[in-house]
C-alpha cells in the first residue's frame, strides 16, 4: 500500500532530508535585502532541481523581479481533487548577526534542533510537504491526489506581485484546496490547526526637521528635533491602556464569540505559556484581554524600527534633519489593509506639529483571514495530526500574516489549510533560529497522512464561509 | 614696528595659510570613532611641525591615550603676562557622508568658503592663532607677549584626561589668561565676544525587553516593545511647553538678570536670525524666552541619536529586545553636570515601566562658564576685533560648549577669552561645513592685535568673577 510505502520511506531517509534542508538553508534569501538577488535566484534554480529529483513533473523557476518563483505539478488523476501546496524560499534578515551562535546561513545541528535562518520560517516547514511528495513519488511513482506546488521569494516582504501573477495564472493555479505549513504548534507533542491568521500592514514614518545637521549646541533648545517630535508621534499611538490610539481603529474589529473566547481559553497557551514562548517577564498590551487573545483576535500596532542621528560610539551633539520609524500593524476581521492606512496617513497629518514634517510609505499590506472548519480539507489535516504525532489538534488562531491565504480566497477561491510544524520556541525572526528536528520527521509523517486524507475533499471549490463561532462546536 | 611686519605678513602669505589649512583638514580626525588613532597621531605630529616652522619653540607631541596633546611654547620675555592658547584638532564625525558636495576630508574652496571637517570647528580657527604667532616670529623673531599653546584631540567627545593632564601640569600650563577661538561671531561684518558658555552632559539611555527578538505577528499586542518603551520616555522628557520635564532639572538655573536680557534682546540674533541660520521655518523651545535665549540663557535637552530593530530596506516583523538613546544636556550656570546626571538617572528609574529594564551611561559632563567682562584680556580682545574687523565687537553667550574653559578657571586660575571666528551658517558638526575665509584672514589680524594688546594684562591671575549683569554696563 502506497501510504505504508511512503511512511517507511520517510523513516528510512530522514539523514537525506536533513543534509537537503541544510543545503538548502545556505542560501541567504533574504528579500528585504536587494544586495541578495543574486541568492534568491540560485535558490530557486536548487528547488526547482530538487522538486525534479523528488519526482515531481514540469518544475520550473518562473521570473517574478527579484524574487522568483518555482512551481512544480504532479496532476494524474483527473478525477481525484487538486491541493495547491503554497511555500516560501525567502527568509527574514538575519541582524543582528552578532547574536548568533553559529551563522545564520551555516546550519547547525545542536541537541535535537538545527540552527539557522529559515530553519523553521519556513525552509524546514515547506520542506515537510516536499519530502512527503518524495516519499510516495519514489516508492509508488503516484501521489494520492492531484499536487501544484508555488514556492515563492517574497513573503517576508509582503509577497510582491503575487497576487499578480495569482490573478494572471488561474489556471496554471486551478485547485481544490491550498495548504501552508507557516506557523507553529503548540508543542512537539501538541500539534494545532490555525484557522485564523492576523493581515499586515508595513510602514515607514519619516519626520524631517531642519534642511541640514545642526549644532545642538548652537541650536539645542530652540529647534524641534525630529527625532524627539518622532518618539513623540509613536509614543502617542497608544494609549496607557495598551490601545492603539488611532481614531476609527477598532471600528472595523469583530467581536469573538464568548465560546469561541470559552474555547481558546482553555486549548490555548496562556499567559505563562505566552511568556515562557518570549521568555519575558512580563506582559503587555489591551486590557481586557489574555496575552494570546491580544496576539490573534486582538490588532497590534509595533515598532519594528527607529532610526535617526547619531549612532556610532561616544557621542555627537547634533540635532539631525530626520528620523524613521519602521511600524507594522497586524489586523483582525474585518480590518483593511487600505482603510488602516488611509486612518494611520488621516493620523499622522493630524498629529504632526507644525514644527517638523512628516512623511508616511507604505510598505505592504494584506487582509486577514479566518478558514471554515467544518472543509473537509480541515478534517483531513485533523486526521493526519493525529496519526503523524500520535494526538489531536486543537484549533487555534495565529498571530501572524500569511497574504497569499486571502490571495487564494479572493482570486481561486480555494480555501487553506494552514498546517505548521514549527514551535513557539522556534525564535523564528531573531537570532539562533531553530526546527525541531523530532517535529520536522513528525512533520513529514503528517504530510504523508494529509496527501492520502485528501481525497475525501470534493472537486468542486465552493467560497470559503467565514468562521462565526458555531463551527468550532462541531469540529 | 613688529605688529606692523607682523600684519603685512599675515596679508601677504594668505596662500600659504589656506594650503597649509587644506594639509590639516586631510586628516580624518573624528576622535568619536576609534578607527582614527592613527590619524589623530599623525595629524598631532604633522601639527607640532607646523608650530616649529611657525617660529615656537619647545613643540611636542605629549601622549594622551588616543587623543594625544599638541605643545609648544615662546618664553623670552619673563616680565611680560603669558597667555595660553588652547584649540583642539579633532573634529565631528563627518556622517551622513552622502549629504557631501565634497569629500569631508578632501577640503575644497568655493566662492569665498573653504569646505571640510574641521574647516571652522575648530581646525580653521585655531590656526588664525598660530599663523599670527608665525607673522610675528616670522617677521621680527619675536612675540609682545609670552606664548603657550595646548592643543586637544579629544574636545568633540568632551575632553578625557585632560583635566587630569592639566591638574598634573600646573607649572607647564601657568598663565595670566588663556584664549580659544572656537565659536562664531554675528556676521562677516559683526564680530563678537563670547562671554558664556553652556556646559554638557553626554547620556547613552538604553531599553532592553525580550532576550532575543521577538516575531511581531506571534508577540506584538502583548509583550512591551522596547522601541516604543524608549518613545515614550524621551517623548516624557519635555512637557508640551517645551520644558524639560524631569524634575529639579531647572532648580539651579540662574535667572538672567533684565539689563542682560535687554542688552541681549538689541545685541543678540534675533529670532529670524537664528531661523535663517538653521535654515527653519519655524521655532520651538520654551515659552516666554526668545529662540536665541533658550540657547544660551537656558539649558536644552537634545536627542542626538535613536537606534534599535531593524533599519534595513522595507519591513521585518520583530519585537527588538534593546533600543538606544544617544542625548545630551547643554546646562547653564549654576547646573552641575554631575548633580543634573543624578536627576536624569533618578527620574528614569522612576519612569521605567515595569515591563522594560533601562540602563544609563554617562558620556561626557562639562561645566557651564560665564566670563568676567571686566578683564583687561577681554579689553584687549575687543580693541583687536575693532582693529581686525573694522567695528566694534557685540558680547555675546554661546550655546556651545568649551570643556576645557572650566578646567583652566579651577585648576589653573586662569580666565579665558573666547574669541571667535565661526560664523553663523558654517555648518560645523554638519555636512558641508565651511570656512568663510575673508574671515578667517581678518581673525589673523585680528589675533594679531591681540597679542600687542595683551600687554596690559596684569601678571597676576586673579580668581575670575562670575558676570552678574553690571559687568555689561561697563564695557
Amino acid at each position: 500500500m502506497s501510504l505504508s510505502r511512503a511512511l517507511s520511506y520517510a523513516t528510512a531517509h530522514r539523514s537525506k532530508f536533513l543534509k537537503e534542508l541544510k543545503d538548502f538553508i545556505r542560501f541567504p534569501t533574504v528579500s528585504a535585502q536587494p544586495e541578495h538577488a543574486v541568492d534568491m535566484k540560485r535558490c530557486a534554480v536548487w528547488l526547482a532541481a530538487n522538486l525534479r529529483q523528488s519526482g515531481l513533473e514540469d518544475a520550473k523557476v518562473i521570473p517574478n523581479g527579484s524574487y522568483p518563483l518555482v512551481y512544480a505539478s504532479w496532476r494524474r488523476i483527473p478525477q481525484r481533487p487538486t491541493v495547491l501546496i503554497y511555500g516560501h524560499y525567502d527568509v527574514q534578515p538575519a541582524e543582528p548577526l552578532g547574536e548568533w551562535q553559529s551563522g545564520p546561513f551555516e546550519p547547525a545541528v545542536r541537541g535535537l534542533d538545527l540552527y539557522g535562518r529559515g530553519s523553521s520560517d519556513d525552509k524546514g516547514q515547506m520542506f515537510t510537504q516536499v519530502k512527503a511528495l518524495e516519499s510516495y513519488l519514489r516508492t509508488s511513482g503516484r501521489l494520492p491526489v492531484n499536487v501544484k506546488c508555488l514556492f515563492e521569494g517574497g513573503e517576508e516582504i509582503g509577497s510582491p506581485h503575487l497576487s499578480r501573477f495569482v490573478v494572471r495564472n488561474k489556471g496554471l493555479l486551478a485547485a481544490d484546496v491550498a495548504v501552508i505549513s507557516d506557523t507553529s504548534i503548540l508543542g512537539s507533542q501538541r500539534p494545532a490547526i490555525n484557522y485564523a491568521l492576523r493581515g499586515a500592514l508595513g510602514l515607514e514614518l519619516e519626520v524631517r526637521g531642519p534642511k541640514h545637521d545642526l549644532h545642538s549646541g548652537d541650536f539645542g533648545g530652540a529647534i524641534h528635533n525630529p527625532l524627539q517630535a518622532l518618539a513623540e508621534i509613536v509614543a502617542s499611538l497608544h494609549d496607557d491602556r495598551g490601545h492603539v490610539a488611532i481614531p476609527g481603529f477598532y471600528r472595523s474589529v469583530r467581536r469573538a464569540s464568548q465560546h469561541e473566547r470559552a474555547y481558546l481559553a482553555q486549548a490555548a497557551p496562556s499567559d505563562l505559556d505566552v511568556l515562557r514562548s518570549a521568555e519575558a517577564q512580563n506582559g503587555w498590551g489591551e486590557t481586557g484581554y489574555s496575552l494570546y487573545e491580544r496576539t490573534t483576535l486582538r490588532p497590534a500596532l509595533t515598532v519594528n524600527g527607529l532610526v535617526g542621528g547619531y549612532q556610532g560610539p561616544g557621542g555627537k551633539g547634533v540635532i539631525p534633519t530626520r528620523a524613521l520609524a519602521k511600524l507594522s500593524f497586524r489586523l483582525v476581521p474585518d480590518q483593511d489593509p487600505s482603510e488602516i492606512d488611509r486612518l494611520f496617513r488621516e493620523h499622522i497629518d493630524r498629529i504632526t506639529p507644525p514644527t517638523v514634517r512628516s512623511r508616511v510609505r507604505t510598505l505592504a499590506g494584506a487582509k486577514p483571514a479566518l478558514s471554515d472548519l467544518r472543509h473537509p480539507a480541515i478534517r483531513a489535516a485533523a486526521l493526519a495530526y493525529r496519526k503523524g504525532f500520535g494526538s489531536s489538534p486543537v484549533f487555534l488562531r495565529s498571530g501572524g500574516t500569511i497574504p497569499v491565504v486571502d490571495t487564494f480566497q479572493e482570486v481561486l477561491g480555494v480555501p487553506t489549510v494552514v498546517m505548521g510544524f514549527g514551535l513557539p520556541d522556534g525564535r523564528i525572526h531573531a537570532p539562533n533560529e531553530k526546527l525541531h528536528l523530532p517535529t520536522f520527521y513528525n512533520g513529514i509523517a503528517t504530510c504523508i497522512w494529509f496527501l492520502a486524507a485528501l481525497t475525501a475533499v470534493q472537486k468542486h471549490p465552493s467560497r470559503r464561509k467565514e468562521m462565526r463561532g458555531m463551527s468550532l462546536e462541531e469540529v
